[in-house]
């Protein structure tokens, strides 16, 4: 895997994630999710990786609208980061004054600067890696920025694994053309799809309840409107298990039938490895066995 | 109602949608939306005003969870914003070479500066009304601002209605202390609850189709961690319906009893104006008089 696109700038979760995801490919950043989504549908790249979704801050709208929207995308691989953010000076920086990061890491170290930097003001910048460019070039005295931004700039590390709350984490993707072979089941899977419901009574209930009646977990759930339609939902589904298992090709078939637009996104092995939650009467071979019954009383075999 | 807290700082959508909610109030801005939940709760305001939901970003967090933790409040009213910018500058500027505002906000007007303000660099702010701030004090050239902040500062209205995306709308509410007693039904109403459903194969499955089962028909829902309970979820769910209802107080019951915790959120109006949708067999008086005949069954009067 030669080009791999990502949300940047340089020196941000999303760099660091690309990292994890791909180790050894040509990371080029691209300023938004749409462009980095679009450079893998060109072609200019053969993947992208892009952040899905945040245990604080919740789902990432750009990611899912990108992979629901134009020429379908899979997600091949994800990756687990924790939320925590380094803290960065100028070596020769003594007093500090002001304190630069995007508002959203601001609000998740607001404690944390209380506690340790009491006098110093927070100022907003369009990234984190933004902050460091900018303490960097000397306009403000320290930056809160993902960790692999030391690396990036001549910063000092005044303090690292930041964060007011333990445990937030951040999720990416690896999306790339359909094409691509996908990765083999390991029992610890993710599937997603993308599913418009009609706008009835009932309809999600009923998608829902198709995965239920299989035995089939579901990870993540969401609605989001979808664009042009107004008051018109589509539903996000993340769910365990793989598309080449029997059980959850039979759900997957189901959806199908019940919706009037649905988009597979991938199976993947899931980063934290949690495998999947196997209810009694649901297993693969329940669903072969009862597939092969089927077929014999069809041919006069079985009754 | 005298005071009402907002998620400021003053010339944000949110004080737009404060003083549509509360036109006779004392509004009082505050730094995050926890608190102003907790001037509410403390009694500090006879109420807040919080933005909930963004057709293009989705949920707010902080809302919804800030209504699910600590004490109970509940919601009396909405609003319903579009989502359109104002662009001011200093009554001499002649030239516009920065741009100030939210990232969010930046990010919603992206074309519009490439197409109007070609030249201009885009700079961060913690706020939008913060770019207003940094523009009067001569920092920037221009700042992109909810309307409502050209009351606040002297600036001169450049442009209005400045967004890249048609129909984007806020939504926002006005909660109070659960004593206040509820709005009356309209028949266009909305009702909100928040569940923590048991960690198993179905569960959501099940509570939707209590809803659906009933003909209630689902505006929203949202799955959120649960704080302190890594890979465990809440439900945000918004209906059609007041619990006022027959058949909104029987599908309550049924989620209370399902559910190890579920938390009433309020019923009032819709701002849209939108009535419920109801399914044959499933209105009021079929549920009344579903009782009704259970009651005369159980006294021996009819069978």
């Amino acid at each position: 895997m030669a080009r791999i696109a990502y949300f940047g700038p340089e020196g941000t979760f999303t760099e660091q994630a690309a990292r994890i995801l791909a180790p050894d490919g040509e990371l080029v950043p691209f300023e938004t999710i749409p462009q980095a989504l679009a450079a893998v549908r060109a072609g200019t790249t053969d993947g992208a990786c892009v952040p899905v979704e945040n245990s604080v801050e919740g789902v990432v709208p750009a990611t899912l609208d990108g992979l629901a929207d134009r020429e379908p995308l899979i997600a091949f691989a994800e990756a687990l980061l924790p939320v925590h953010f380094s803290v960065l000076t100028r070596p020769d920086t003594e007093q500090i004054h002001t304190v630069a990061s995007h508002p959203h890491a601001l609000a998740q170290v607001r404690l944390w600067l209380e506690e340790h930097l009491p006098g110093a003001r927070p100022v907003a910048s369009s990234s984190t890696a933004a902050a460091a460019v900018a303490v960097q070039a000397g306009e403000y005295d320290a930056a809160v920025t993902a960790p692999v931004a030391a690396e990036h700039y001549p910063l000092k590390v005044l303090a690292t694994e930041v964060a007011d709350v333990r445990d937030a984490r951040t999720r990416f993707l690896l999306v790339r053309k359909p094409e691509h072979p996908l990765p083999e089941p390991t029992g610890a899977d993710r599937t997603s799809v993308v599913a418009a419901a009609a706008n009835r009574t009932g309809a999600l209930a009923e998608l829902l309840t198709e995965l239920a009646v299989r035995g089939i977990n579901l990870t993540r759930l969401d609605a989001r409107p979808s664009k042009g339609n107004f008051g018109e939902y589509r539903f996000f589904f993340d769910f365990e298990g793989h598309v080449a298992e029997p059980r959850i090709g039979d759900a997957l078939a189901a959806l199908r039938r019940r919706c009037r637009n649905v988009r597979f996104l991938g199976s993947h092995p899931r980063a934290d490895g949690v495998r999947a939650t196997i209810e009694p009467l649901a297993d693969n071979h329940d669903f072969t066995d009862a597939a092969a019954w089927v077929a014999a009383v069809r041919k006069g075999e079985l009754a």
